[in-house]
């Protein structure tokens, strides 16, 4: 199988070999140099200011969603929350069950966000925070955080992005923007198996998380911070998966850091949006990262059925959307170890499959 | 390095060579097939009764444990909490952050539960739960679970066991016992890298689930079972160590199923504590399980040093404690794939570190 989907992707030899191997105990010097030195390249990796920390929570994106807001906000504060997808909901929901006042920023299928939808919404200066997913993976739409970064600045907001998706596939850096939350996964561009989410916090994150008691001990980050402070974790994490991780890390810091990824990313995305052109799809974001390509068929066939053709026909795996866009939407993902060739192999497949 | 640890443990061939390969994509039919085969398999292996259901949480046995409280109970139940060490004390701070009343049956270290311990706490019959780790792991004691299933059947209590280190090593069987929550991790006797949890729960169990909201999205087990419900999860969960799980439990139920990996248990701990006598080591539990082995130096060694130098100079991992019994216990594990030529080695550096 060939897998353009939005993750799991595909891995490295590197990260592969590792999963061959037994996984080691980990109460131990080893294995603590090794979460030392995930920490370090992460803060690296996501430009974040002197002083952040990063945790890496064993659980999916959500996990790391939910522990974010759990340990950042509480019922004091008043946040914007940018809904434009399925990812956006799921802030909301977060923000919902832990009683963290909100108002939401809703957006259209596809739709970017401009200015007067943020101002169409905010009313007065009872705003404490800013929550977005800066790729709201559903759609494939990428939002502008120099225009959110602004904002929150401006306002004094605390700003929490969830860059599950985006980070390494575009550029994003948390001091230059005046982030105080990105939170990403191990199975999207770090390109290894699901399992871990990973969370970088400032200097004013970390103070609120001091000051906060969630009511959750898998998700209590004072503890998860306290513990990472000698690179060990309060529970036994996926080990195995931090290993992989460690591993990617340094292959990317070895190979020039962020911008190569990010360049890769981009040749691939611009590959396969050049050679679409010619076939029955339409491009339905009007704001795209590097990490996607959101499509929808022009000739009347359903989304999901062209997914189940390349699965079983062609041994290739698109990302299919759910519920309302489930017959509209595919997504065609540009992340993990794939080359042009691979495309070629998408292009001619869909070539077949929409004739 | 030869791991005698509590885990994670070593892996069969299968299994690591699962994790050699790319994770696929998983909003499959393909993949919810492997799912149900794995609710399936494990409740069977559990042995629970009619109408049970198993749910795979991406997160350590700790993760399950607080979804199973948060779950099941609420701050209208009452709770026995059998506390004999760090993960007794683990539910009974899991209930003390989720508003669980409980009182706390204390053991001191290596001591087995008897009925006395029980009566001397247990007042009245304001109680509705009875919460225990079989297998208390860090201390290796093993608590009776025909005394404490003939308990709760008397007294209709709800019956919530960690079986999290004992599954696979020591018989257990929730229709038998009347247990209504089983909890194990992948990392043990399943040996599969960690990062999943499994809980299995009986009609009863579900049926307060559907009457619970829990103050958690990523631990709705409401949301975990309609997504069981055709073998998907309700986020991404860790797709390679649930497919990895998969192989190992076909392997044991081709195998001959449980009694088979029980009686391997049983085998490496018999053979290794048959070996131990002429060793300066004392066994300090009162109710060993065929998982794991306490033991004291009485040369006046320090046991984690014991663990260092087998580390360092043997290649070899044992478990050691933490807290207050750091220098006073180490233990060896039986989980995992582990022949009885590896105790040979094991038995042989001993004697040379203790000599």
């Amino acid at each position: 199988m060939i897998n353009f989907s939005v993750g799991p992707v595909q891995s490295c030899d590197a990260v592969r070999a590792i999963g061959a191997e037994n996984v080691p105990y980990f109460r131990t010097a080893e294995f603590s140099k090794v979460m030392l030195e995930n920490e370090r390249l992460m803060l690296k990796f996501s430009g974040a200011p002197d002083g952040s920390r990063a945790v890496f929570i064993t659980g999916s994106g959500t996990a790391s969603m939910e522990a974010s807001i759990m340990n950042v906000l509480t019922s004091q504060d008043r946040a914007l929350v940018v809904n434009g997808g399925s990812f956006g909901a799921r802030f909301c929901k977060i923000c919902d069950i832990h009683n963290v006042p909100y108002d939401m920023i809703p957006l259209p299928a596809g739709h970017k966000l401009r200015q007067e939808d943020i101002d169409s919404v905010a009313k007065g200066n009872k705003y404490t925070a800013f929550i977005v997913n800066k790729h709201e993976t559903s759609t494939g739409v990428h939002y502008d955080m120099r225009l959110i970064g602004e904002y929150c600045k401006k306002n004094t907001l605390l700003l929490i992005v969830d860059n599950i998706s985006s980070f390494l596939c575009d550029e994003f850096n948390m001091a230059e923007i005046g982030a105080d939350v990105m939170i990403t996964g191990s199975q999207k561009a770090l390109a290894c198996p699901p399992g871990v989410s990973v969370i970088v916090l400032s200097p004013r994150a970390l103070a609120r998380v001091a000051a906060n008691t969630p009511q959750c001990m898998y998700f209590d980050l004072k503890d998860a911070l306290a513990n990472q402070d000698r690179g060990q974790t309060p529970f036994t994490p996926a080990v195995g998966t931090l290993l992989q991780i460690n591993a990617r890390l340094k292959e990317i810091d070895a190979a020039g850091g962020v911008a190569v990824e990010v360049a890769r990313a981009k040749e691939l995305a611009e590959y396969f949006r050049g050679r679409i052109k010619e076939l029955p799809l339409e491009i339905v974001s009007e704001s795209l990262s590097n990490a996607v390509t959101p499509l929808h068929p022009t000739n009347g066939m359903s989304a999901y059925d062209i997914f189940l053709k390349l699965k079983d026909e062609h041994g290739i795996w698109i990302c299919p959307n759910g519920g309302d866009l489930k017959d509209k939407i595919f997504r065609v993902g540009h992340m993990g170890c794939l080359s042009l060739e691979d495309y070629d192999k998408l292009l001619s497949a869909l070539k077949e499959v929409m004739a």
